[in-house]
């Protein structure tokens, strides 16, 4: 039983997309994976440029490219013929392909073939293939923080990716653990909790988690929302496999209504705090909330600092967005509350 | 996308097991199917005896049975190479042949054969197949009971299954969910909410408990604990895909620490049912708890009275054993808090 993982260095594949909009994941990869990424892959008629090294197939290979990144989602999430060859031609060669879009590429014979032909793989970072284990709820040594949200798609990997890069530049011993296929693809190894079976969502989480230094943190992805009625068991499930000791709290100030049930209004952020530390103190008692990331980029730039100041002040809590302010702030309220002492805090 | 149906009526198949205690399914079913069974199908050298009519495959087909149950569990939960022939006939002739096991018996070559070569199916209610869709938090007509728990196995099927026999004589029009395979194969349908994957799980609890008459009762077969950090992700999918009107609490007396997690004493029942209310509130604000459901075997006969008295006094609910006490303190307090004046209330 273990995580997926992806092979670097690699090369991020554009294929012949026009619009720069459908590579985001592309484009992702460029921002938070500099050292992993070889260059792109693009086929002649390709418009989008991430401005990474061009390669040919054989110029990375050459390099010593271990994996082909698909770094494009079309519309409808579906493989183009066109892309076919140099997928073969990456399998047939030992190259991986690390695929995202919703096409399980296993349906496609041609990359059946070229797969039992030679070494490489494709790696669909959406499923979970292998057996999960069911959580045993022991303690694991380390620190851990999760994103936790108002709802689905509020930030919650963008704020867990920027405070790792945070605590990093701080000399802070922390890894990015990612729970959804494109923090999989940044992180090169996680698990698409929301793909595994319910009885095991507990036991994946402690899998991406698991034993490490006394005062390393591990910044976990969150998903869903306890509030959100069709994802909630991702959420309790992350939440107890991931013991966190710590809690932050994601929300986007556009959002008024829950993504995938329209009928029902976003939590109060307080009464959404509470009932997040309420169950995540069943599997660790001392776990607090340390701050909020809100995405404000709904927002005026004049209105925006007082929007974060207010809800500051009526939660007690730091409140940023990561995208303009970065997760200074957090990283701070961390290091008030567990870093001195962080060995004895933990022990309690 | 549906749940897992058994066609009935249907024999209990028991092999040619010897020791009775491996036959608690097909006992189970002999307790709460009688119209369903027509009768028990055992091999020559069978030791146990449901005290049901005998039947050959060949009687059980003539007497229009369609489906073949497997009512034994042997040690392991492995089918036997002596149980294959009459599987095989069964199958030829367009039985069905439902299976609670733990092996898959798509994976017996001579059983795939059979299927291919007659009408009957090899149905697993362990597994769920189909796909299932996202929650959508819609408000469903008909009222809905959850039973929930401090841990697994402390008797939530059962007090689903006893309160709903119970409304049922007192002329209320309830209808068993069940959500685990002992359940299914007692109500001919349900799904196994555990083997849902995660993303799915409150949609899979919309679609066991669909539209029904205002005045008529879900009573779903709850499953884990939002307590138990093993299967937490189960048990909230399932209270928010249920969206209850009510809940009763289960607890077996002698359970002092979560079964799969030694390392976690069991909560204290009036925390276990806030939790759940305050979960339950976020898809039906008016949702309340009902009753306490409690597995006294473990006590003196001369002290379990005191010790529901107690409970009850506590927690200011009614409190039965149902194995000794029924449901009935259940059904009154259902009804005075619901069913008069019925319409109304649900309409709030």
């Amino acid at each position: 039983m273990s995580t997926i993982q992806i092979k670097s260095p690699y090369v991020i594949f554009l294929g012949d997309i026009q619009d720069k909009t459908l590579a985001k994941t592309g484009a992702g990869l460029a921002k938070w994976c500099e050292p992993d990424v070889l260059g792109q892959v693009r086929l002649s008629n390709c418009k989008v440029d991430l401005n990474l090294a061009d390669l040919t197939l054989e110029q990375a290979l050459e390099q010593g490219a271990k994996s082909l990144v698909i770094g494009v989602a079309p519309v409808g999430g579906s493989i183009q013929a066109s892309w076919l060859p140099t997928f073969v031609k990456a399998l047939e060669n030992g190259m991986d392909i690390i695929n995202g879009l919703h096409t399980d590429l296993a349906t496609i014979p041609d990359l059946v073939k070229a797969q039992s032909r030679g070494t490489g793989r494709v790696i669909n970072v959406r499923q979970v293939t292998e057996e999960m284990p069911i959580a045993t709820g022991r303690k694991r040594q380390g620190l851990r923080l999760l994103t936790v949200g108002t709802d689905c798609a509020v930030g919650k990997k963008y704020t867990a990716l920027e405070l790792t890069r945070a605590l990093n530049a701080e000399h802070i011993n922390a890894t990015f653990r990612a729970t959804g296929q494109t923090g999989i693809m940044i992180a090169g190894e996680g698990l698409p909790i929301d793909s595994v079976v319910s009885d095991f969502v507990s036991g994946a989480a402690e899998l991406i988690s698991p034993d490490n230094a006394a005062d390393h943190w591990d910044i976990i992805e969150g998903q869903g929302s306890l509030f959100n009625p069709s994802f909630s068991a991702v959420s309790m499930g992350l939440l107890h496999g991931s013991q966190p000791d710590a809690i932050v709290l994601c929300h986007d100030v556009a959002r008024e209504r829950v993504s995938t049930c329209p009928g029902y209004p976003l939590p109060a952020l307080q009464n959404c705090i509470d009932l997040h530390l309420q169950c995540a103190r069943i599997v660790n008692p001392n776990v607090r909330c340390i701050g909020v990331s809100i995405n404000t980029s709904s927002l005026e730039p004049r209105t925006r600092r007082a929007y974060l100041d207010k809800i500051q002040a009526e939660l007690g809590l730091p409140c940023v967005d990561p995208l303009v302010d970065g997760c200074d702030a957090l990283v701070t309220a961390l290091f008030e509350q567990f870093h001195q002492p962080l060995g004895q805090l933990h022990a309690k």
